[in-house]
């Protein structure tokens, strides 16, 4: 069994509304041995794909974009969420909702950072309804590069997110699929 | 000379207020081939210290800290600054100011992620007046573990940070000083 699947299954926490706390090891915490074996993944799945740059969203998708990025061999650019006084204004941008927080935000990647025709893997680490990776699509398709694949750690497929990504055509590799929650229980695609 | 040297004299922006912007190549775009430097550097400075988990705040530390935890096969956890729904009261706090964005936030690890006794890495990207380090260091004394080091990637020497924790007896270790802007120059010590 991989390391996620054992840490998904031990120490992950579910509370109201179907969210599933894996702070212990992915987004507070960060497991060394984990964010190895999800660059090793990733890297493998994604490696004919020429990839030129790998682009996620902040905050918890930094650490796993550049453990991924150091198996291309390219620079990571992460989207940010905040309106910091030293990001100029010369930014693509895109509307992104957070079910988890219940808000809406804009994130932001200046212009300089994506160039015409990169090849773009997106690396994020849940998948839900999907609102954060459509925005880095928005993104990344407002910037005339391609997007040539999308890597989730964890994917929640009772919600729609993975789903649609699939109908429309993008190459989703989800490390885990997340089939239900039921009786507090995890109950995960093999 | 090194490669953050190298992308400091070349493409660091230099903002009023004294503000570097460093973002094509450390906290917005991430640059592999500097995060791997960074990683070795750290590592050659602190690596029999004995260090059993690496700390740093969201979002530019992350980055920096999983790719040093890589060298020390230790965990990273980084300190959360907003009100997410889904992170318990569990937490130790710190009050930090930011300059850069001339506001207070309120930062916060939870309790289970840091051990009394551990010895800890602090891993950040600037360090000018030390308010974030100040702000870590506060958090690991409140959980009784021990700061074992500091690195930073970019100090301004100028200001008062460094000076501060050097005299406390920390052990810092910065990748580059800059001790002084002259002429839209950064002056950087050798």
């Amino acid at each position: 069994m991989s390391k996620l699947y054992q840490l998904l299954q031990q120490d992950a926490v579910i509370l109201e509304n179907s969210i599933v706390k894996v702070d212990s090891f992915l987004n507070h915490q960060m497991n060394i041995e984990l964010f190895e074996e999800i660059r090793d993944q990733f890297y493998e799945y994604f490696k004919d794909k020429k990839i030129d740059k790998i682009i996620t969203c902040e905050a918890s998708g930094i650490g796993i974009a550049i453990m991924v990025a150091q198996a291309f061999r390219v620079n990571v650019v992460f989207a940010k969420k905040d309106e910091s006084q030293i990001l100029t204004n010369n930014c693509y941008t895109a509307p992104v909702f957070s079910y988890t927080k219940n808000k809406e935000s804009v994130i932001k990647i200046d212009k300089r950072f994506i160039q015409a025709n990169e090849n773009i893997l997106i690396i994020d680490d849940f998948l839900a309804n999907g609102e954060a990776v459509a925005g880095l699509i928005n993104i990344v398709q407002q910037a005339h590069a391609h997007v040539r694949g999308i890597g989730i750690v964890i994917e929640k497929g009772f919600q729609q997110g993975g789903q649609r990504l699939r109908e429309k055509g993008f190459d989703l590799y989800s490390l885990a699929i997340i089939d239900a929650i039921i009786e507090n229980q995890l109950i995960m695609r093999v």
